[in-house]
């Protein structure tokens, strides 16, 4: 705990969550920390006694938790809360029925494997074809339909809390909006016209604006490369005023080679030169059409406008004018808007082969190896079983529970450790006081040093499924890892919690868009557990089990496809009513709001807005009045065009017919 | 053709479609005869020239025979041309290629398996681990790309067809229908009432009318039994016409015990009985609202309405309120639609663990046997080969091919003859001439005696999808079976062609709803058909192809998923765009058209069509102008309700705010 003796400077290293809120809410700064000091205590010095955090963090209320940190937070929590859920009696139920019926033999023994006595508990020790198995078949029944049963409850529990959570939204601009992609190019008519007249035409009455998007990768590496030179310049005037000389630097390959130059001056001159490229750019982006994807932004006028428009087919062709519900404005990851979809489903072909043959080249083979191992290792500690280990299936029943030494030392060593390791912070304390000591001058400077930064969900979620997965193959081989699974999800739980109630900041909110995910993988592991028991099994002299033991995948998948037909659309689509609701609501109290002025940035390019160029898109608004949507094309305005590209072709006679 | 040369009336047998379209489109009725004329020859005589019907069915292009037949059996007959268009290339390969390296081999002499000449030409005749099986390998992808090929090429042309047969085709209930199912029960309202309130408050402005869906399968049974009764009476007033005498039954069971009574007054009495009860049931289902199922056709002032709320959820429990493209009404199953969805899921479960155990119990021991059989018969045939039979697996290698010769012979006796069965008719003439000779009076019951029929696509498309199987299984290993798929393909498009021409008339039109499906089922055996061929090159020792064998499989499904990606949705979802223009195209054209009484009785229970006391349900119009919904509900009036079964119970508020 020595990282937590520090000057009460850290504190903002340790709880950065408490100071945003503060800074953010600037009305009610103080009302922060008295919030603050109500679940955590501010005074460092308490933090001398080992873990005194842990029942603070523990304090905070379910639906406060969602108020301070988003429901993301909080269901992320719920995965291991859901782990300790399935664990803690499938670990005393294990322990009560099958360590007592392992141990009570002497197969280890007899066979003289080379064994510790952690394998004496395993299914190793009980002979080949004893009528012993049978429990472990029930057990795997047991926990098989536990699992199911929690992770039911969970799905239901999670769908219940993001319902609740999108019902008591306030107004967000996704919530009004739908990302179209794959617009078909059109000779006549600009991204920006098709748009506007496709969903004139095709969504008359609820259509708002659209605002389209920019290929701005070049122009934000322009804008990136021109803040990290300004961070250069600030450093080495930095430098200049505490040394009172002027600094030197190389212009060659990373400042290390070339002749060397005023630093002050050189990196002056480069933003300045930066500077102009990018508003050079940044014209050439906005004048030429080629800069515009075809993709866009689509706003209604009401939720269930745009609720309609997320849930439906445009045109006949299915790869084109795809709507989406749209992302958060935060959550919009740019750079990947422009993938065309014949490029998305070659690289998922490709990522389909390739994960295919990594598995085929990479886990037969090892499989194989460490088979071979182990046999070698068992030839050489008993040569005299040599004549029984030849075509060896029976050594795999022993093979695979002895693994589990491994596993555990695993668990010890990721797990526990990781988990130390993530509350002590030591990367995010030393970066702090580095960052603090050479370049922090003021207090923006200081706030953006103390990025608390946020959960990687990509990277830490598929690590808790590496848990669930253990936990659930060796539940009924070899109990005894489970106590340290137990442990593990236990401290994680208290760690992560208090983490996102002081550290983590999130950048977005998905509403716990990730939980049909985790209960997959949940699910894809509880197979795999069945599949590698049903093989162990048939090696330990028990085929006759198969059947048995086949109903149990089948049923699993059958319990998933339940499950997604059931509870997944939650989390995909918008139901009608639930939207109706609101907008009716906010029409009966807000009935002058302007919308349009509200999402008018909404969905803009970060890039710009932080230009003062930003606001160059306005459209004209498409208002309650009658309108005729105007159309370019002179040659097709009264015959209906039969188009196979589900383009606009069709578009021309309902153009000049449509009023409303 | 020998039941040909028959009477003219047998025209009837044989040509029954034209005589149901003159008889139906009654002005015209000289036209269809002259149509017919031009595809077919109505001179009997002429048909004892064997085969000469053959070149008339091929003569009528598609689009004609699209407005003469419909789609879906124009597309059924794409499925006979999918064969030829996949089989043709693939047996000039295998001939060119296969079977010259499988003949100018000796391993079948040398083994002194009992063989025929055919199996020489298969793959058995290759000795073990042989470099030829290169060429068999090579054949398996080129063989897969083609199918694929033709498979994406059919599923486009299809589709296009589909969505062309849409655009053109002319109003249509289905096209203003949704059918909701699982309608959640209501403390405070009916089912009419609810369905009536939820689609106001939820569609406003797209709402038209609805029909809520009765329980009537007891009353449909009274009607049979009525007309079955009917039937009888007929057939003894028949009888005493022609014999003045009047006839007696036996009351007992099926007329064969019991005591004599006069036929035709018994029947009488029976009828006037049934009568009796279908009325007393007919007032029990009208009042009593147990016998309201949950479900309801609600139908939408335009396309575009129906198509939003067929696409979208309504509810944030996604199984209430289930909503879907209505099916044309004489497609409607009515005895189906008030099974819950927890029932449902049961029945997919209990369906799905019984085809499990099916498959598992069955194909597996069948094997086994089989395998057994022919290792004896090796055994028997060769005595000193015992040795090698034992833990056998080369002789799997021989065995499969082996079994070609019994599907030779199945696709000839099922295949052929079955077709050539088809265009006899054999049953239908038998049967017609038996009805006309007993039952016919009048020319009304002329008409039902020569009842067409129509393809049972549930049960002859199957069937077809064997001949893809046994082709597809066999290309690779015994190309010599491939021509005589291709002629059960080329016979049965010919037969069928001429049936659909002038025999079949289905009785509904789902426009090739049936595809996916088809392209499915093909997928499926292209994948059987690697598996096998992966299990029997193993065993022939080419284990090291095993890799390129199974990337077969995986790019098969990749591409299965790529097919239902792109075009399934032509099959199952109705975009906005082409509704929108129907929609606008017709309110150009038919301004006033009465939509609502268009689709009065369209969606309600053929027993009460056919009852005067029909039209017993009008809804009032909930008309252009303002509506205010009434609610029921006094208590709740004011404040909005949580309510977590999605039902009604979030209505109260908007139902008082909502007026349109």
């Amino acid at each position: 705990m020595l990282a937590r003796v520090s000057l009460p400077t850290s504190s903002r290293v340790y709880f950065p969550k408490w100071y945003l809120k503060g800074t953010r809410a600037s009305p009610a700064s103080a009302g922060a920390t008295v919030a603050a000091a109500k679940y955590i205590n501010l005074d460092m010095r308490s933090y001398l006694n080992f873990l005194s955090w842990m029942p603070a963090a523990l304090k905070m209320p379910d639906d406060e938790l969602i108020q301070h940190a988003g429901l993301d937070s909080v269901v992320y929590l719920r995965i291991y809360r859901t782990g300790l859920k399935i664990f803690v009696p499938i670990t005393i139920l294990a322990f009560a029925v099958l360590v007592p019926l392992n141990w009570t033999n002497d197969t280890l023994e007899t066979l003289k494997v080379v064994h510790s006595d952690i394998d004496k508990l395993s299914i190793s020790n009980i002979p080949y074809g004893s009528k012993r198995f049978i429990a472990h078949l029930v057990m795997a029944y047991v926990f098989t339909f536990w699992t199911c049963y929690i992770l039911m409850k969970e799905y239901q529990i999670v769908a219940k809390m993001r319902l609740r959570f999108l019902a008591s939204e306030k107004r967000r601009p996704d919530q009004f909006t739908v990302l179209v992609r794959n617009i078909p190019s059109d000779p006549d008519e600009s991204v920006s016209e098709l748009v506007e007249h496709f969903f004139l035409v095709n969504h008359p009455g609820h259509y708002l604006k659209h605002q389209v998007v920019y290929n701005t990768n070049k122009l934000a590496g322009l804008v990136e490369k021109k803040k990290q030179m300004q961070n250069w310049l600030d450093y080495y005037q930095l430098k200049f005023e505490r040394k009172a000389e002027r600094p030197t630097t190389k212009t060659g390959f990373f400042g290390c080679s070339g002749s060397d130059v005023d630093a002050i001056d050189y990196y002056k001159s480069e933003i300045e030169k930066i500077g102009k490229e990018e508003a050079d750019e940044h014209k050439k982006v906005m004048k030429d059409p080629k800069s515009i994807m075809p993709a866009a932004f689509v706003s209604f006028r009401s939720r269930w406008g745009a609720a309609v428009a997320a849930q439906t087919q445009q045109t006949s062709n299915p790869t084109v004018w795809l709507t989406e519900w749209a992302p958060e404005p935060r959550d919009v990851y740019w750079n990947n808007l422009s993938i065309p979809f014949v490029s998305l489903t070659v690289r998922r072909l490709i990522i389909g082969v390739a994960f295919f043959f990594l598995n085929f080249f990479y886990v037969i083979p090892i499989a194989f190896v460490q088979t071979l191992a182990n046999v070698e290792g068992i030839e050489k500690a008993l040569p005299f079983l040599e004549p029984f280990i030849e075509t060896i299936p029976r050594i795999i029943g022993v093979a695979i529970p002895i693994k589990a030494t491994f596993f555990i030392t695993y668990v010890m060593v990721d797990g526990w450790t990781g988990v130390a390791l993530e509350v002590l912070r030591l990367k995010a304390f030393i970066m702090f006081h580095l960052k603090n000591f050479f370049l922090v001058k003021t207090e923006k400077d200081r706030e953006e040093a103390m990025d608390p930064g946020s959960i990687c969900l990509y990277w830490s979620e598929p690590r808790i499924q590496l848990y669930f997965l253990l936990g659930l193959v060796y539940a009924v081989v070899t109990p005894l890892l489970l106590p340290f699974i137990l442990v593990f999800f236990a401290l994680a739980y208290v760690v992560y919690r208090h983490q996102i109630i002081n550290v983590y900041n999130q950048r977005y909110e998905s509403g716990a868009q990730f939980w049909p995910n985790v209960h997959l993988r949940i699910i894809t592991a509880l197979i795999v557990s069945q599949l590698l028991l049903l093989g162990l099994l048939s090696t330990k002299g028990l085929e006759e089990a198969t059947p048995a033991l086949l109903a149990l995948p089948v049923l699993t998948i059958w319990f998933h496809k339940y499950c997604k037909h059931r509870y997944e659309p939650a989390f995909v689509r918008n139901p009608l009513q639930e939207v109706m609701r609101k907008d009716t609501l906010e029409r009966a109290r807000e009935r002058n709001f302007d919308l349009k002025a509200y999402l008018a940035d909404a969905y803009l390019h970060p890039v710009f807005k932080s230009n003062e160029a930003g606001k160059f898109y306005v459209a004209d608004d498409p208002g309650a009045e009658a309108v005729i949507v105007p159309t370019k094309r002179q040659s097709r305005r009264i015959t209906p065009v039969q188009s196979e590209d589900g383009g606009s072709g069709r578009l021309n006679l309902m153009e000049s017919v449509h009023k409303r």
